[in-house]
């Protein structure tokens, strides 16, 4: 972007796995930053992180200091976006809000680029970006909806441990030299033991018997794909993986497709790799796919006990695609769609 | 049983998992044994192993060794109970087969004892005990099938490494150990590491882009339930647990069943432990559930995505009522039924 002005990037939640992550991403992708800060909560105030081959000092995050970026990208949790995004988009910058704070608001776009960009021009200041599992499901999803269509959707999920932050991440590493050590693993961050173990929960119980994370898998899907009453139901499962969430689906559509016309149809979609060679012993694992940017789809069949389903296995990294890299390139959407006013020279 | 004849009991593959757990589990349930015979495969011929707090002497399987005993429980692969079954049985003995190898001939009953202890009588010689998912799973299955039919059943698994048997198993510490060691962790037992993945994959690819372990689960569901229509689609996955298979299922019914209706029934189904309150982080999982002989049932709630649906989450010991326990419940249920000719004295 020659003719592009550089941006005042903030980052808010810097130390966090995933804000850690939206630095390495923004320096990877070389977007076009004027000065990065980087805001962490009190304890580490004046300590450095890494960017860019540089270093960039912590600061406090207040009402003062959120203002005068063009873009703050929050990485902490959804009582901090939702006390200080409104100030920083009403302070002129596009606020991209990584929790669930904003995700459901009406007046909140909240964007998949490869799904709905054009969403993004709907924005007041305030983008959000899905959570962790529905990032991948939708941009599988879409292009099979506009071939044909989609009626329901079941999905039983795989989530990393990193998926609930660095906290369970390192409780899962604890756990597993403990087994090694033949010393008893200690529970902290979850009631259940993670290592050796698969938690059908752990996230906060909501309505009719469904968690949070399953919820979310439901209502932001149908918002992205702009199909309020779009079928589909989800379980939620941890597994002892630190990075990379895996997701069984069945896709019920409303006319026939056989597999290899989604084959096709997925291998030519923006972002995504078809691994999926079963008799190789071919089929996307989180262990393989953490640190790559694409969503992988392997496992493509008939469903055989429905009409038009399709059975697939979906794996991407939590962290980057599900999190910090759909961020950053909704920032690079918003300056292509020129929704990123400071933007144009 | 009092009046009965005590008999002659033979193990074979005793030294592996699942007829390690075979002898432990005949000791613990006071199965009436006479004599216990232990067949073992060429290198461990003439080491022991425990049983019931004595010793036995391993033995090497052949066309005279076979003969002899009332019941001959084969825990060893499928080549070998298709090989010694039929001079087993020839020769007088009932022959309980925990390989895949009888499962679905036309005159070898396949039992869970719970499910359909009638088709024991149908028997031959040759019992089959049905594959470690297809146990539980039609254990839930038939319950709800009395009550209210079932059309469709989705089914997402979480299978421990020792469904592999000890190589797995073994070769999953090993990989967790170097892991804690910070070393790289080897990888011969499958393609793909097990210690921090999950693998969509591992079992013989077979038609249709399923594996044999899938279309196991479908065909032996079938059989047992007596139901040939059955609509049944599974994704098999292995996860990087020790012991315990969990199974993320939704079954689409016939007619509307409220979840309490369906915790009341699977709560007074034989077998069935109800684990299942969220919002106290109660839950089946693997890591509690290994060593108990229940099968245990939670998460049970409506399917949202369609008109009938139930979402349950299924978490059972492999080694146990996946396997040892099914075989050995199958030898008490035929005592019971008379099918077991030598047992009336």
């Amino acid at each position: 972007m020659p003719t592009s002005k550089r941006l005042n990037v903030a980052v808010v939640g810097a130390t966090g796995m995933v804000g850690n992550e939206m630095l390495r991403i923004l320096a990877e992708r070389k977007f076009p930053v004027e000065k990065v800060r980087a805001f962490a909560s009190e304890r580490s105030i004046g300590m450095k992180v890494a960017f860019n081959g540089d270093t960039i000092v912590l600061e406090r995050l207040d009402e003062a200091s959120v203002k005068g970026s063009d873009v703050v990208m929050f990485a902490a949790g959804a009582d901090i976006s939702l006390m200080y995004g409104p100030i920083a988009a009403e302070a002129g910058a596009l606020v991209i809000d990584k929790s669930s704070a904003w995700r459901m608001k009406e007046n909140v776009p909240l964007v998949v680029p490869e799904v709905n960009p054009e969403d993004i021009k709907d924005n007041e200041g305030i983008i959000a970006s899905p959570n962790c599992t529905t990032i991948p499901l939708t941009m599988v999803l879409e292009p099979i909806r506009k071939k044909v269509g989609v009626e329901r959707v079941i999905v039983s999920t795989y989530q990393a441990a990193s998926g609930a932050g660095r906290v369970l991440a390192n409780e899962l590493a604890d756990q597993t030299k403990a087994i090694a050590e033949n010393r008893r693993p200690e529970v902290q961050a979850t009631t259940h033991q993670l290592a050796y173990n698969v938690i059908p929960g752990g996230w906060q119980a909501q309505s009719y018997g469904y968690n949070e994370e399953e919820l979310k898998l439901v209502n932001e899907s149908r918002k992205i794909l702009h199909d309020p009453e779009l079928k589909i139901v989800a379980t939620c499962v941890r597994v002892p993986v630190q990075i990379g969430h895996s997701e069984s689906v069945i896709i019920e559509t409303t006319e026939e497709i056989e597999p290899d016309d989604v084959r096709t149809l997925l291998g030519q979609a923006p972002g995504i790799v078809i691994e999926d060679d079963p008799m190789a012993r071919i089929y996307p694992t989180p262990l393989h796919v953490a640190g790559h940017d694409d969503v992988y789809v392997g496992r493509i069949r008939k469903d055989l006990s429905s009409k038009n389903g399709i059975a697939l296995w979906i794996v991407s990294d939590n962290l980057r695609k599900g999190a910090a890299l759909n961020a950053v390139q909704i920032a690079e959407q918003a300056i292509e769609l020129g929704a990123l006013g400071a933007v144009k020279a």
